[in-house]
């Protein structure tokens, strides 16, 4: 039996949503809404869905689960009123960029009793994975310290980083739950730094490009991240997990493995450009698994309450930033 | 517009084609064909296509090309067949164990004017594909010494062994396309040492298991190739191309870049697999090459004329380890 | 000519200045002094130096520069004397525990117009070295994060640990040297959080075993530090410099390049050991460096002056641990 | 108790001899003799000992050994007159360049009943012992084919070339004592091809600066070799050990473990520069093995027997270049 599906959003997050319901035997993309009629219409057709609205989307009984891959600031009135049309829900990351909208939306979800799954792609990523089972396994012992880089190759237009909630909600927020992910315990306190070193307009929108943040949990194990919105050398996704038997680390993906050697010494290919390559496969093991916990399997999925928790981290660094103090988690 | 494909061959490469048929936006996949009912029965299904025997398929005007990847006693015969009908023809290797009937195939292909290529799949291989485009344009000079390594994960059965027409050409022809495609000249000498080291029953059987080739062209370029049937870190495909501005090289693929390291050292992953795993991207991008020669566009393909020359030379190296003295190749 | 040198301590460190100044063409090493009179002997009969009390040495006019390797608490002492015999000095880390008496060393130092070098090793690590070249050469562009690792292979006996001043000024001082090396700017706040992961004798003797540090420049470059005083694969040796051009980094240092591949995978070998083995070259470089200085040519020397800094940010990461808030730096 | 050393020849790797010798703790260097006075005499002043000539050298009975490092056409008789006057030696490889006289050299050793140890540098290599003892303790299984890639940074001159023996006697001649001490059996079959790609100067001189040559043993274990008389990214120094259980293999030493990474991608240091830089342990540890031998003590040392069966294979070579037919090894 196929799942139906509504897909909000045809952006260009929502066109990788697309594609990969299209493409799968186990899904009928039933509906594509947008508020670009024409971009609604391209994904459509493409995939074979029609195009359609909220209402007639959430009134289709054919229709299982709804995809929010829209813009952040519908995400809390999709994911409720999913929640109220008895849909299961997947939202593409972040919940919302206000920690009481995203509560609210997790109380309906709640009380409606349906699942609600949060697209942090990198849970999904092969090798994250790989390090996540290695350290479930005991590989690196305790986990003691989790040192997390992740660089962007280019910094978005200053238009965007005005409406993105700032460098901590829109693009830490990804390492913030990596950490809370590999590190095994909830951090108790946030400490943040940033700068705005690469473009001056970021500064001036109040935002910075270049960060570095210290988390803390409750037994002491010790979380570094450091973040910078441009990266010559491609899209820099690195994790190490140190602990009282060793260490797991998985390295940035390479398009191939061709080295060439010249008196210049040897030279490896840059890391992959940017996230549709190098989470490509994520994007796809994210829908494998929602299909499996709809099925009522067990499922490896960041949930609502992984999403909110990761935004609770994400203001907890901004407030950090701004007294310039650590800020203290109430749990 | 869709191009129709019978597919000859419901086996384990068989299934791999049909599957990416079936995905492609721009294939029609119409007819599967295999002696065993069921196999082709399953894969129809499967794919949506119909079960067909030959007659019918090649009688299909909507039926553009042919995809053969039956066991290698039909190649000759269906591409023959398929050539008399029109269509194009895409061949798994080998062409044949017999350079005559091989021979005798591509005289009926270039009579007919079809498009015949060859499914040497490394060619396809993005790793390297890249190193023949870092080789082609320049990057490592004047071509002098090409090392090719290539080991399988475990050894066949003794029986696949005898029906396989021997190392060479069952598992070396790879390589000796790929020497022949990077070396950028024809080899004029061949030389070939071999052992059964690994299984006694593969000597027994009048094969060999582990063996290493030295090929010599025209204007003194040299290549070494190693094979071995059996390798305890998967499937080891590696080249390396020397020249006089330096080196180019395609290391092993591993299924993630994750790493360990405890008081035993760093240890990163194994090598894919096997050739499914390693070569799952060339299939696509051979087929996707197929595609566009069938429109008339510029294509990067193994032909005919490329499996031809590289079954003369794994008959080279056969009859060199049997003589034990180098065999010149005439022109 | 040879440089005349006395040498203060017959421990582990001095043993290993002991050799080296033995074995250097342009020094003639005169005086070792060590509480321990067979120590002492010990290290004098094995270099052809003779046993000695400080004034003795000082007084010997074909003394030109005294090499201070003793225990923390005599340097000062030993500084300040031997800048007062007009001795040139080579001083072990640390300048001092106490700041105050950190820069009265200095202030004499000053008075007396010698040359005070501090035995920072790692900035004589011929891959630091080439790490600095390369980010003084411009190849990152502008320095923005610079990230440092570096965990010792085994936690010390608790005894030690009383004596030494905390993590941050007996282990990471060097990494805060390192830093405001690559950094190329003068910190200007310090956050520190530590844990006792590793053995609670640590955390019963009021010091931790764990800690991440967080520093902050005028211009806004960040740099993050981990220290860990145990490692399962050995001395854990890595810097990252991150720029606006790109990246340039340290990795570890095995004892030989080769790798094995099984199953299991391809394993390199752990890091050297200890800074014994990883840092060789370095106190062999540091020698040379102090002589290029005496003879009044340029050198790469880590001053008094940046001992004194190094120690001033370890006192302000001790501050900042145990206020839980991060310490600004006075200029 | 000092071991008194001559040393013939005091040219480039005479110096380094010296070098190590007069630093040694354990041996006196007595004598230096070389054709050139004034070479003699610089090396002399420079490491403490006299300038003598052979005669008086040998006549020396303070002088346990000699260590042989003049042109290649004096070795026989040094070893030789050596041997009569109860010394042991140490000989430079190689042995000679014609097998009559190096038999001859071995007859002499052998009835004077002393020691004579071959300057193969390679064994004595920090990474390619590392390499044998991983082979020698099982961790490939049983070996099954040995790949060495060697290549020298440039071409010697023309003169030098003429002098040389051909490149399999003067170059691969270490490479080919490397396939005996890994493989573990002696080769019963050689076949080489070569040509002169990168100096037509070469080809004129009769002699080529590329090659490829496969060993075959008894059991059939399988090697192949590759030379290049000139390399872009440095000395070229990798040899690949593969058998039952897996590899184990050397790479390449790079000055420093610095990496940088910008839009072109990662790039490593290129190898050491020549044998100077790369093989420095070597030479130390060469001399260390020899000292136990001297003692009685059980030592890894390649011995004269080992310098003529490399010789052996080189004529082999150099004949099966020549008749372009494999040459079968009498044992």
């Amino acid at each position: 039996m196929k799942h139906g599906f509504a897909l909000f959003g045809a952006g260009r997050i929502g066109q990788i949503h697309a594609r990969n319901l299209a493409a799968h035997a186990d899904v009928a993309l039933r509906h594509v809404i947008d508020v670009s009629a024409d971009a609604a219409q391209r994904l459509a057709a493409a995939t074979g869905a029609q195009v359609s609205d909220t209402r007639t989307a959430l009134a289709d009984p054919q229709v299982q689960a709804i995809l929010v891959a829209s813009s952040t600031d519908t995400h809390a009135e999709l994911i409720q009123a999913g929640a109220r049309a008895g849909k299961a829900v997947f939202c593409e990351k972040p919940l919302d960029l206000d920690l009481a909208r995203a509560d609210a939306s997790l109380a309906v979800a709640g009380e409606a009793g349906i699942l609600l799954a949060l697209g942090f792609n990198r849970r999904y990523d092969p090798a994250f994975r790989r390090l996540h089972r290695e350290i479930a396994a005991g590989r690196v012992g305790t986990v003691e310290v989790v040192s997390i880089t992740s660089r962007d190759p280019a910094a978005p237009p200053p238009a965007y980083v005005a409406r993105s909630g700032g460098l901590f909600r829109d693009m830490m927020i990804h390492d913030l739950d990596m950490a809370r992910w590999l590190l095994g315990e909830e951090p108790v306190s946030v400490y943040a730094r940033g700068s705005a070193l690469i473009d001056p307009a970021i500064g001036t929108a109040g935002d910075i490009d270049t960060a570095v943040v210290v988390l803390e949990t409750q037994s002491g194990r010790l979380c570094q991240i450091t973040n910078s919105r441009r990266c010559a050398y491609g899209y820099d996704q690195r994790i190490e997990v140190f602990g009282s038997a060793g260490l797991a680390r998985a390295d940035n993906v390479p398009a191939t493995t061709v080295e060439t050697a010249d008196a210049g010494g040897f030279t490896r290919e840059p890391a992959l450009p940017f996230f549709l390559e190098r989470y490509a496969a994520a994007y796809r093991h994210e829908l494998d698994e929602f299909l499996e916990a709809l099925r009522g399997k067990p499922a490896q999925l960041a949930t609502g309450a992984d999403g909110r928790q990761a935004l609770a981290l994400a203001d907890a660094a901004q407030r950090s930033l701004e007294t310039r103090a650590p800020v203290l988690l109430s749990r």
